[in-house]
């Protein structure tokens, strides 16, 4: 499964409205075929898995990171059915689908045909594997991470708005990796005017996947989306939306509780009277706990980025 | 060297003016004594190890993580002597001592015995050890750490103040443990007045490990030391001086380069608009950087410490 789910992560911002799914068929102890949702959402993951198969589908074990559809769709037929005509012996899913069109309904249909099914397995890694797809069907709006590069006293600039650099290269190469998983990011209309930034995917290989740009502004501004406020992200498309700046719309939208995950850029730099982030709306610190749960720690050079999520 | 390092450990903080040693004592591959410069700074670490190893040291090999003395003085014969005496065959020497009186002598008069002796093992991590010690000697001044506990945002407290409790009970029992190794503990005025701190050591059996309090104030207060200026702590005694707070007088010390060492305590909240560190007279991001290097990262509790020296 942890193969399945570290397919599913690459196309992670390219499927939807699908979900980002991976697939592992075992045959006799050998990995036989392997697939994940492609761009745009179809081929789906274990249609590319059963394809790569073949033949040695039969008998096999497919690990699959969302139970597979049980709707015929004009892009396809179910995952489910294929399963079945395959002659697969046994399906692992990890995360139940809450598409009401299949919900169980996978499953059952996989059971009927006498296949033997197994659930629940890393289910909540699943779950933050395809965030972006369960935000959207239970929040209806995109899956919000925030960036903040900051020195170890919070800055994000100094106090005349200066930030080149804070954070070093490799800090700053990985934040271009984050963009590439995101459908959508966003900049409030200060950083806009200040910077004009590019926000696209500077990374070899990855240059066509730079998301939309999005500025958070009362009026709109030509050639770029804009939305008045952070509520409006529910009308963007994708599901996944990256925050980049500036400190005044991060605070925004922490304020509005639309931020899912935090990108903690830290360079080990003391600023002193910089730009922090501003009034959140918070009235006791003790409001303030148990709201974010440190999910990954790493060096990036002399930095170190920490991701936090929702407690 | 890395148990005698540990042994040196015991009494950073107890043994001013005298820098605080380690010594183990290995015969026959058994360790057969252990010894640390106890509080007050003496009896030295190698007496003491000595004593304990008795016959057993005839042969033996001593690690000391600082060259052995080669002075008399009215509190104790010179290690050195005590070395040759005992019979050692080999002393591996981590430091040497600056120490005029010493300084290169305490190993000439093993070597004059007879005796083997390795020098620089682990040197870097003797002189963190006896920091205190090696700041007293050739700056005039205590070594000096600087605590922080702060939001993921940076802040230190909210607006109005009220910081009690940004971290939680773990970060404070490990601060109070940095409160037993420093002789003398510093808040600025405004938190003196605000809180009227106890600085008080609060863990059982280290209650009598209380630093000395003094206060960053232009004017005398009753019952306590008080210092006008950063520049001043030349005159404290002791080797050791733990900053802490508030957001100002941290400010103060970093902007007068009199911090070499930083407890940086982060709780997993964000604040928002919260107190953060103001002006330390940064003019330029560039020269922010190189300054400060990461020698400890840690979770305690749901908090974060890391630990940063002078780079």
């Amino acid at each position: 499964m942890g193969a399945s789910l570290a397919l599913a992560e690459r196309t992670r911002g390219l499927t939807a409205p699908n979900p980002n799914v991976g697939c592992v068929i075992v045959a006799d102890n050998v990995v036989v075929a392997r697939g994940w949702t492609q761009a745009g959402g179809r081929p789906h993951a274990e249609a590319m898995a059963l394809e790569q198969a073949g033949a040695r589908a039969a008998g096999a074990t497919a690990y699959v990171t969302l139970e597979p559809c049980a709707h015929v769709s004009s892009r396809g037929p179910a995952c489910s059915d294929l399963l079945v005509a395959a002659g697969v012996a046994r399906v692992v899913v990890s995360h139940r689908d809450p598409d009401p069109r299949t919900n169980g309904q996978g499953i059952d249909r996989l059971r009927a045909a006498g296949i033997v099914v197994d659930t629940g397995v890393r289910e909540h890694d699943a779950a933050r594997v395809m965030a972006g797809f369960t935000t959207r069907r239970s929040h209806a709006r995109p899956f919000v991470t925030l960036k903040l590069a900051l020195s170890l006293d919070g800055a994000a600039a100094m106090a005349d708005g200066r930030s080149q650099w804070i954070t070093g290269a490799e800090a700053r190469a990985h934040a271009h990796i984050e963009r590439a998983r995101h459908e959508a990011i966003l900049v409030g209309r200060g950083t806009w005017e200040a910077d004009r930034p590019q926000l696209d995917v500077r990374l070899p290989g990855l240059e066509q996947r730079s998301p939309e740009r999005v500025v958070l502004s009362s009026q709109s501004i030509d050639g770029v989306r804009t939305i008045a406020r952070p509520a409006e992200i529910a009308g963007l498309t994708g599901d996944h939306l990256l925050i980049e700046g500036g400190a005044r719309t991060a605070a925004a939208f922490l304020a509005a509780d639309l931020v899912d995950r935090l990108l903690l850029y830290r360079a080990p730099v003391i600023v002193g009277g910089g730009r922090t982030l501003p009034d959140i709306g918070l009235t006791d610190l003790m409001h303030a706990h148990g709201r974010w749960r440190l999910t990954d720690a790493r060096a990036l050079g002399s930095d170190r980025l920490e991701v936090y999520e929702r407690g």
